[in-house]
């Protein structure tokens, strides 16, 4: 530890996968919290595809990361001196940290919140956080999974396409396959999670594999990549087919416009409907899903895993393993 | 008249436009009505995009037509011979007819069926048939058309987009723009109908036309073409914004695979929803859509307009026009 804040910022706008210039470690002093605010220790980031799309100069969902300024993250920290009765040292709190050593709580601070105590922060950062949250609504609410469904997610062996495949087939889905980069992630799925089939889009037929695992189509398609992947589950949707658009990581790191998937137009044929959500217009429901997910992480019934990258100047590096596919469930940076 | 029935088969699959090798006349003799069955003599055929896609050998959302197979149709007829008490001389029954001169009405016959009185058959076909229809349930039920809406509808001057943009203002909506692919069409769009803007794909500025006249994103885009359009359009969509999949008809005389839409992302940070549909669903609901259009007919607030095609042996030609964009408005073919 080091008396100094030190702070990943954004230096230049990546044009492709980030490197060692896109961000710049500074030392800054260490903030001192006023009244009403409270001292935190960052301890870890949670590591999120989306941070990717911060980084470029273009209008999001929320407005890019300013050059110069802390790459914006989500993390845990704990409190380690406090001006204000809502947070005692000690207390161990999760929001927007940002990729850095210590940050402020409280009035006019961040949006950091007590995290209530018995969950360790790694399952925080990861079920109930953001990860496993985009995977409860998009499924249920964007996707509205039912019975009987043949659900297909990509991104399987990330950190949202684990728990969507998991909470599939709690609600009854009828087959759960699973797109993944290596034969150890489908092994994975397949093995210890219970997806019914894995696919390796690295190395198999995708679209024969697919048609095997889901002769009568796919009623739901949870979207973690786009690109061709999409295209592909587009060509086999069902009737009254559902596209959950998540994400987009494979093309995240293009410079280049994306290709569109030309086979939208089963969307007419098929009667499909294909729909994008953020997961943080969900934030006021978060608690009704976090209960539902606490009881099925306790009977056993969603497993979880986390790659943890340690040093918070390893940020960068872990933030690539997603795009990499370097990593097996949730991506976070212990500090 | 002749004493054969005159008909138009399917010769051989068109790779782009349909041309004389598409179709071909047969002189068959004209059908005898069985018990249970009357003769019809076909008066007039509605041409639709959607016949081009049921001439490629693609499984869509009805089989393609097979080779040597009568173009299949819509159109309205008149009875001149009948053995059963449902249908009699002199009735006109609009349904399946084909591109032919007679068909049969009745048991295990075509689903002809009768045509109410005092509708004209050329508005039967426009406001009461299938492209009134597509208007009306594409833009209240698919796309939940919304109070304060900005609608915009591509393929504008034809049958079914010019339904579209009045049925919107209708219902509410803040702001209505057509996408036409002339100065003649777009001067209809505003002057005629009451569209609040038009926009000539073929000569405008079409994404800063657009980003004129919606200032604040496409609430809603009734899609009919498909393509660059498309993407253009999801481009600009607002917030919650949503995309009637109708047709694409800009597509469906390639042979190459069409390119899809990059812009497809922006579903995702602007919680969009793009979904198709296939006006045949809701086929049990038509009589409450044909009512309301009835009276919104009679009140003078939808106006119609039907482009009159002369001949049966004109019918490859009138369907060509849709691709061409040389219609203004519903093409029939009068026989």
């Amino acid at each position: 530890m080091n008396d100094r804040n030190r702070r990943l910022v954004l230096a230049q706008r990546p044009s492709a996968m980030i490197d060692g210039s896109t961000v710049r470690m500074e030392e800054v002093p260490i903030p001192t919290p006023g009244h009403g605010q409270a001292l935190v220790r960052v301890r870890y980031l949670s590591i999120d595809p989306t941070i990717r799309t911060w980084m470029n100069d273009a209008a999001g969902y929320l407005p890019p990361i300013a050059l110069g300024e802390v790459i914006r993250s989500v993390g845990i920290g704990e409190v380690i001196a406090s001006n204000t009765d809502t947070f005692a040292v000690g207390d161990s709190v999760f929001g927007p940290t940002g990729w850095q050593d210590y940050t402020l709580a409280g009035e006019g601070a961040s949006g950091l919140q007590i995290l209530p105590p018995g969950i360790d922060p790694p399952t925080a950062l990861n079920i109930f956080g953001i990860t496993g949250m985009t995977a409860y609504f998009g499924l249920i609410d964007v996707g509205r999974v039912r019975d009987g469904d043949t659900v297909v997610v990509s991104g399987a062996a990330g950190a949202t396409g684990s728990v969507v495949g998991q909470i599939a087939a709690i609600k009854g889905a009828g087959k759960v396959v699973g797109i993944a980069g290596t034969n150890e992630k489908c092994a994975w799925l397949v093995d210890e999670l219970g997806f019914d089939a894995a696919i390796n889009y690295a190395s198999d037929d995708v679209k024969g594999r697919l048609r095997e695992a889901c002769p009568t189509g796919i009623d739901l398609y949870f979207d973690n990549v786009g690109g061709t992947l999409l295209d592909v589950c587009l060509g086999q949707l069902a009737m009254r087919g559902r596209v959950v658009l998540c994400g987009a990581i494979s093309t995240y790191n293009d410079a280049q416009r994306a290709v569109g998937p030309s086979n939208y137009r089963n969307l007419i044929t098929r009667r499909g409907r294909m729909e994008g959500f953020i997961i943080l217009d969900y934030a006021d429901r978060f608690a009704e899903a976090q209960l539902e997910m606490a009881t099925w992480v306790a009977d056993g019934r969603i497993k979880h895993r986390e790659h943890v990258v340690e040093g918070l100047e390893r940020a960068p590096e872990a933030l690539n393993l997603l795009f990499t596919g370097g990593n097996t469930g949730k991506v976070l940076v212990r500090i």
